[in-house]
């Protein structure tokens, strides 16, 4: 087995960073304007701003040019495979609904995987001001120039859970039955919300989320912030979450364990 | 019938800027600290926080002191009747769920009738730093220090339209599937939101609102927002919307026609 390269930690979250300053600069624009909304063909309406485009191509000349080995996976353009051990994941606009509508949930998805296995990750939401990301060990957030180490919260039971989903729509079948009996176990349930559900989650909010149908890079870069901000993040079988597919977040391991007995049945 | 007092509308709309001044400071720093939450009784999880009731307090005073004739009804506390023939109608924090999960789409309402009849009404979300509120003919958003009349969007039909609503779980038995079957033929339905979504379709970034169970204190400060941004609210079967109850709000008396219909089957 070949050891993997060494990560400069600290190099790469200072990219992160660099990258969603320019993101931000280059969708907030865009937001609330008269956004011309595409669709990706097939009968869902997936929404693809200029916006979201055009961030993504600022964001991976930036990357193609500081590091030109790295590999790039995005939501708008082909993925660039790199010759290292490490893929860029990014989402300019994860929440694509939210942001057409004008709510300001929506956010910047930027993740660092080493060998496939996430490395760092950050969240930007320009409007508000406010960012989140991993560093090596905690999670942190960022508003109004001021900086704090956040953590999840306490929560012994589903009892006493809040837990939030961005749709009851992403749920099939026999999975929206399952999340029903979930949800309905629980303190509050509340719909909206997107990658910010996740990073509220990571503040110390909310205690559950439970979302189905994402893509690895609507995860990927959440889940080093879920982690080191004490949260645990799976399938909903307890699995490996980097594939998305159906994830559930809990901030407490006793939630999670119980939310996914109620899930795996 | 007795002729109605006449309103002073620039010294009232100046009052009820002045009080949301007055309520951002005092809600904004509860907001995603540790919150005490309690319950008002019954199985409805219903959360009430001290800001809530600090911030009506205050509304109350200031108001009491201006204007002691006009009444006042608010969520937290009795209704004040008054002797004159205006009524400000008051809720420190409309989307109290929202509010608990730090979700920034919460609002503080503050309207004002006159003779029963919504005469205006101003919204104000403290966090992300943006008001709406009506004036006499038009309606308005500021933020940053930066404002802007406001005004709906046009939108033909149904079929061209985003609809949003606070939660599914709103909505009970029969009218669950008469909400079901109109969201469905639209655009794209989408949940959460509470007073923002009223605001979002003032400001032409959503067309319809379709909820339930609404409190006419959730509802009437919104009123001259929506119809003086040019859009149209009603009850699910075209009536008078000021008592709230089941509550259709439109960007376009097309939409809102095909909307009626659907719902009133």
């Amino acid at each position: 087995m070949t050891k993997l390269e060494q990560p400069d930690f600290q190099a790469y979250i200072k990219m992160a960073h660099a990258l969603a300053d320019k993101t931000g600069a280059i969708i907030l624009p865009h937001f609330r304007s008269n956004t011309v909304v595409d669709d990706k063909g097939g009968s869902a309406f997936d929404p693809v701003t200029a916006a979201d485009r055009d961030a993504e191509t600022a964001i991976r000349e930036a990357l193609a040019s500081a590091y030109p080995t790295h590999g790039i996976v995005g939501e708008e353009f082909d993925d660039t495979c790199g010759t290292s051990d490490f893929s860029w994941i990014i989402d300019p606009i994860d929440g694509t609904r939210a942001f057409i509508m004008g709510q300001p949930l929506w956010g910047t998805l930027i993740g660092l995987t080493s060998g496939g296995a996430p490395l760092l990750g950050l969240m930007d939401q320009p409007f508000t001001g406010e960012r989140f990301w991993s560093g090596e060990d905690e999670a942190f957030y960022r508003r109004d120039g001021e900086t704090t180490a956040i953590r999840v919260r306490p929560c012994a039971s589903l009892g006493e859970a809040i837990l939030t989903s961005t749709t009851p729509d992403m749920f099939e079948d026999a999975d929206s039955e399952t999340f029903d009996r979930l949800s309905r176990a629980v303190r509050l349930r509340r719909f909206g919300g997107d990658c910010y559900n996740y990073c509220l989650l990571a503040l110390g909010q909310i205690d559950l989320v439970v979302e189905a149908d994402l893509k690895p890079f609507d995860i990927l870069p959440l889940i080093p912030i879920i982690e080191r901000g004490g949260g645990v993040v799976s399938t909903w079988d307890g699995g490996d979450p980097k594939d998305g597919g159906r994830i559930l977040a809990a901030g407490d391991a006793r939630a999670h364990a119980a939310a996914v007995e109620m899930l795996s049945r």
